[in-house]
């Protein structure tokens, strides 16, 4: 029953992490099985949108039983491939480098990071990760298989050190520089738009 | 011909800061006026789309010149209430808040990080902005007329937070807490779901 990854829509890619979230905080809570109407009241979605959703992998409901709660997240896992481990690098050494460096949840989410890397020689160690230089970035990329980068760096430099990255080998970007970068076939970049959600507060809060 | 704010879909709302984003890149690269059509290319979205996502706040193109760069940069921002100046709090000044009170681009839409608090003490002023202790919150809240709240505590401290600043009179909430913080009527929620968009990373680079 499951289809090949193209065939998914990426608005339902993006509720999975969400029922992934979920799934968690209710196995947290002691709540082994759910139904999809249940699940509808938590996340906002209508329990037939959920049904479809997690159809489109195949399914691991029962009718009249609901969705197991542990089977379900850890096929949400197998589904997002959180049990592969990345090798992972910081570009931008600044403060939201380093908090995302050190940050374990993500690190739990399989991506490593081993490595940072700024323009300003003689950073110091964060949390024991070393700060690389950018003139060794493309070698250290190529050296140790890295397969993540994360752009930290400022709007002006982000375009060339997503350049510098891909073209190097690396198959993925988490940008949080506020540019929408576009990478080319066969290269995934998730753009994190914190500004967007700002302004986005901003406007609800001015109509409140 | 504009509507009231209940009217426009959050889908709709959410689209305006992304063409502020990239008209603000246009008008840096020269452009005084663009058409629906060109502005599809660059954004995504169809032309058709972008007409009548403006004209929900009244239009503000010419048929046949299409849109001045400028003078729709400056509508957006009004739609958007950039004019508007907000006293922020930071609530958690690990990195990650400390980056956020330190960053320029929130200040310029308008939030204004005026304290950090934090339930270390002794916790020195992160680029002259002070870092207070929990157990002024409340006060401190009322006394300077805090209108948002930046929430970056780990995810178990998150909720109490929250319901500690809407009850002592915030109306919006940035929420970076890995945890969907749910406001009461007449508070703002943005919750920023930075471990979603790392799974969604990892689903696309697994189906590469």
């Amino acid at each position: 029953m499951s289809k090949a990854a193209g065939d998914i829509s990426e608005i339902v890619i993006r509720r999975m992490p969400v029922y992934h979230r979920y799934l968690k905080e209710l196995i947290e809570s002691g709540v082994e099985r759910i139904s999809s109407k249940d699940l509808s009241q938590i996340t906002g979605y209508s329990a037939s949108q959920i049904r479809q959703d997690l159809n489109n992998f195949g399914g691991f409901g029962q009718q009249g039983y609901g969705y197991n709660t542990v089977d379900l997240k850890a096929q949400i896992e197998k589904i997002l491939g959180i049990d592969k481990k990345y090798n992972t690098i910081v570009i931008g050494a600044g403060r939201l480098g380093q908090a995302i460096a050190r940050y374990q949840g993500f690190r739990n989410s399989g991506f490593n990071v081993i490595s940072l890397f700024d323009i300003k020689d003689g950073i110091s160690d964060i949390s024991g990760i070393k700060v690389r230089q950018m003139k060794d970035l493309e070698n250290y990329i190529k050296e140790e298989n890295v397969e993540v980068a994360i752009i930290t760096v400022p709007r002006e430099a982000c375009e060339e050190v997503a350049k510098r990255v891909v073209e190097a080998g690396v198959k993925g970007i988490w940008n949080f520089a506020p540019f929408d970068l576009k990478g080319p076939e066969g290269v995934v970049i998730e753009n994190i738009r914190l500004n967007d959600s700002l302004l986005t507060l901003s406007y609800f809060m001015k109509n409140l």
